[in-house]
């Protein structure tokens, strides 16, 4: 294995495209000494905004992709259809060997798609979840599935807890992880079909460090290190996460303009308010990793900035150099041989 | 029908019983000439708590109940076991006709599973739903179902956005109120099966507001009225509602403590902060009425105060003024009427 990480960064998509995006590439490359970036898209659009940069040319390569897939598109159709956009060519770089990893702040429908079908799975993972870091009073905790997988069985839950427990342990660096499932109580008889099911063979699983149910309103307190349910609940939360800070934060800016007491106290209070904040934003720690496919893929915050880019493009650092898809492929097949046993 | 709501009160449930329950109805029978409380519980601690009150004595009457369900216990035995329970004596007096409405700041199962067995469904409603109300950036939306009735059916979801949209009209005030179903994007052709099979039965209602898919970061900022869910998903954005609100509020008070000049501007906030987290939360807005019951069943939060008890005795008025069951009944025997067409 070369000492020098592949990524191929859809410099396309997102909102902030391909200013941000270019401008995390040369920051990833001057910050680093073993990090190679091919960006994707319209080649004359990419030498401009590339020609804005000092950087050490040889670290950064531009890939002509003469398409982009608009995030309104129907991700199927886009995938099948657009094979010269910068999300599919920036994919098969992965697929043919070329790159280690992907990154888009583009359409998360052509991603998950793109995933499956243009990188393939892990020989043995069933699903492929998206996993993104929440931030909670402890730090962050990983929300493990808030893909396109909805409608999951058991099994596919299992093997998220246990893709989930590799990656905080070996790509956040989180000893011996906590893992929860999602449910409507703490009791083991409470819950959906789903998680009823789901709870006794995640308590039979000897690899990951399983505590049992949480209620939704301690996964802010950090109460467990990987959060597992379903998707379309791991989008109700991610998306929940976002509304009621942001609520809460308008509600608090405007209540603090009431009155001439309140508007100096907020002046003394802005720069604390600001880092607090900030610290309970998910877009200061990187993308979600697409996890269980041939290649790491990550799908940042479409309004991602040049920041989060650049965490993104270091996180896919790390996840090669701690060989996190051989640990996905042991831990998914210790499983299959317990269950031989 | 007697002008006079009578209000059947489980003095005996909650963190703060019977004190705070007890205040609650003192309070409510103070402040209107039109409600009358019954309030279930050990008749020796009820007749000690209300001898520190000053009220018209006519209107507050202790029924004794000798037993009290605890939070821990499983609901189903619970409610079959202690017939002589504070909760099972108060729904009894509703299923008797002897109170119009029951409200319990204690186990919530019990509630649920009493609210069922004891009191009974409306004639033509399939599940009844928990529908508290939460606050948004515009005032409060109705989050209907967190309930118990996880795994439900479409026609469920249709009846819950049916009852739902006639609460919010008739007891909240809220004129035509939208409806939305929580959803992971806002195309139709999103979801898992349940939205995708409740998504066009609901375009086909005409006695509700409609406006199709909402996201979940949607709910904070007030989009609809009436929040449309399975109970399991309702849960979950209940529960994170608190978590999210209750884990930035002490990451931001602790932030203020860091330095001089933010402990300074703290003092001067204050109290501005203070008012808009109380606007914020949940407990200031009474109690979840479970709905379709022959009878009104309100569940308050556990650690309910007066305020959120006299609240809820309001509301409790209010849908007998309103005569929501009767319209219930109408909208949903609508609905038959529609199909056989």
């Amino acid at each position: 294995m070369s000492d020098i990480t592949k990524v191929a960064l859809d410099a396309m998509g997102g909102d902030n495209a391909p200013y941000e995006i270019v401008k995390g590439a040369v920051d990833a490359v001057n910050a680093t000494k073993d990090i190679q970036i091919l960006l994707t898209g319209k080649e004359e659009i990419l030498e401009e905004t590339l020609s804005k940069f000092e950087y050490p040319k040889e670290k950064i390569q531009i890939v002509n992709a003469t398409e982009v897939i608009e995030t309104a598109e129907p991700p199927v159709m886009a995938i099948r259809r657009k094979k010269d956009s910068s999300i599919s060519v920036a994919m098969n770089l992965v697929k043919k060997g070329e790159a280690d990893a992907f990154i888009s702040a583009g359409s998360s429908g052509a991603v998950l798609v793109g995933g499956q079908v243009l990188v393939g799975r892990i020989k043995g993972v069933e699903r492929p979840p998206l996993a993104p870091l929440i931030p909670t009073a402890k730090g962050v905790s990983l929300l493990i599935d808030c893909g396109a997988n909805v409608d999951a069985r058991p099994s596919h839950l299992v093997q998220f807890a246990k893709m989930g427990s590799v990656y905080m342990e070996h790509v956040i660096g989180k000893k011996n992880p906590t893992v929860g499932i999602v449910n409507i109580g703490a009791e083991e008889e409470k819950g959906n079909a789903l998680v009823k099911e789901t709870f006794p063979l995640l308590k039979a699983c000897k690899d990951i460090n399983f505590i049992g149910s949480i209620e939704a309103r301690e996964i802010p307190a950090g109460v467990v290190d990987v959060v597992v349910c379903e998707a379309f609940v791991g989008n109700v939360i991610l998306k929940l996460y976002e509304g009621v800070g942001s609520t809460l934060i308008k509600k608090i800016k405007s209540g603090l303009m009431t009155s001439f007491r309140s508007k100096l106290g907020a002046l003394l209070v802005k720069p604390t308010l600001k880092a607090t904040l900030k610290d309970f934003d998910a877009t200061e720690y990187g993308g979600a990793p697409l996890l269980g496919l041939n290649g790491l893929v990550v799908k940042t915050h479409g309004n991602a900035t040049a920041k989060e880019v650049y965490n993104s493009i270091l996180q896919c650092r790390t996840f090669k150099e701690q060989r996190i898809n051989e640990k996905i492929r042991d831990i998914l097949s210790a499983k299959e041989q317990e269950t031989k046993e």
